[in-house]
């Protein structure tokens, strides 16, 4: 699961370093960003070390590769995953980011409202670093779907739950689930943000 | 005062937002943002913890609040306020920021001149983490409108008279009051910096 | 040697900026962040401190008359600086920068790719942040010109030399050589990244 959301991360970066034309070096630095850069922000404004990225450098290498494989990566997945599949893969990412986020800011001592806050920054803040480097104002402030307020009522709920003394392992599930479900569902219906 | 800096710096990041049509949720994050940028920034780079919004959520939840009722909320300060109010307003924060940010800074036993660098970091980096997030060039590194340099005189005033053992209150008061003045002056007269 | 790299990475920082028609506070910031910057994000991810920049504050009142002095300043140098001087004071400063890094992720106990990494991280990030700030898309993502993967070998070698005990001294040395020669050699041929 966890290798999924870092894998739908990094992959959203490639495309979109695809779409800005960088080169490998960029591909690779893009996709890295997007994948860790919410995790890092979080770890830094928590003092927390080591870093993710740190412990697993695997993820890193698997990175690497698909940043040097990007041309043929891309056309193969392309024909394997349509926009659907990349939805659902992206939705699962935010979900299982700032559920772990909000845990982790609670193992910290993190007051309630920042334990949330902490979690939507890990779901959202690899999003937000990838398109401040492509140059362009980050897709979650101006796409008027909700996908940071999926994330924030879900961290919410795992807050609730874990108050309640429920099992972190069944915790984590159902509220990764509420956040893909809730995302499908503003999407499928089309619901928007004020703005 | 303190509640009046932060108010005046999320009241330009809300102004920013919509300039740029962002949705509730990048109204929310850039007003935070620029509120409490400089002050993380400067925590980050002095390893100090908790952060202010940490200890004082009342004022990320008020951040919220202005977010989610934005456009009501625009309309009836344009009213309240106009261009002076908010030139003025802003000047506080600009003052009140860079002065507790210096003084901060020498409580953490920094040297003097980046004690002075670190008050200046505080006061203006929030709105240049606020412009790199709506895409543009900071503001404070093009208007040729002195601001920064505001801030680093008045610095320098806190930290000579601190030498001189006055007294922290009155010291944060005058230093505070010769960055508003001279923001003021400087705007009046329309004294421009080279470039 | 140092401070020939890092009067070149400022040095392009106050270009970057006279193009962009910053003022006199722009430029200094610029500047600045190009200089320390890759070292900055080095030290906050490591949790190292004091900064480079708070112990050595005489190279940043360097910076700063650079950038009061700006348009003499880069007359001047226009006139000494040829592109080719430009291009290797440059190569000069991503070795050093890169090879520090690497030395001091070292240092800290990190594992070696990571170590190689935060070599790569200080001698790239100055001018991330550099074209971040001026709205640009940084320059190492999209010029497919081998910039970051010269450092990246380098800290290779480095890490590879220091596994065999050679001197730190030569290490340092033979290492920053190579990059400055790699990255000579690959501008010469008009070596490119695919992408």
């Amino acid at each position: 699961m966890e290798a999924l959301a870092i894998f739908a991360y990094a992959f959203s970066g490639l495309i979109e370093a695809r779409k800005r034309r960088l080169d490998a070096v960029g591909a690779f630095l893009v996709a890295l960003v997007t994948a860790f850069g919410g995790g890092t922000v979080r770890d830094v404004l928590l003092s927390r070390r080591p870093f993710y990225w740190v412990e697993h450098q695997d993820y890193v290498l698997l990175i690497f590769a698909m940043a040097i494989f990007a041309p043929i990566f891309l056309r193969v997945t392309s024909r394997l995953f349509d926009q659907r599949a990349l939805l659902i893969t992206d939705a699962i990412g935010l979900g299982l980011f700032s559920v772990s986020g909000t845990s982790i800011a609670l193992d910290a001592q993190m007051p309630a409202f920042t334990a949330t806050m902490m979690g939507v920054i890990t779901g959202v803040f690899g999003g937000v670093l990838r398109d401040v480097l492509c140059n362009e104002i980050p897709l979650i402030l101006r796409d008027s779907r909700p996908y940071a307020v999926c994330a924030f009522a879900g961290c919410w709920i795992y807050l609730g739950l874990d108050r309640l003394d429920v099992d972190t392992i069944y915790n984590v599930l159902i509220s990764t689930a509420f956040i893909l479900i809730a995302r499908l569902i503003t999407f499928k219906f089309d619901i928007r943000l004020p703005h």
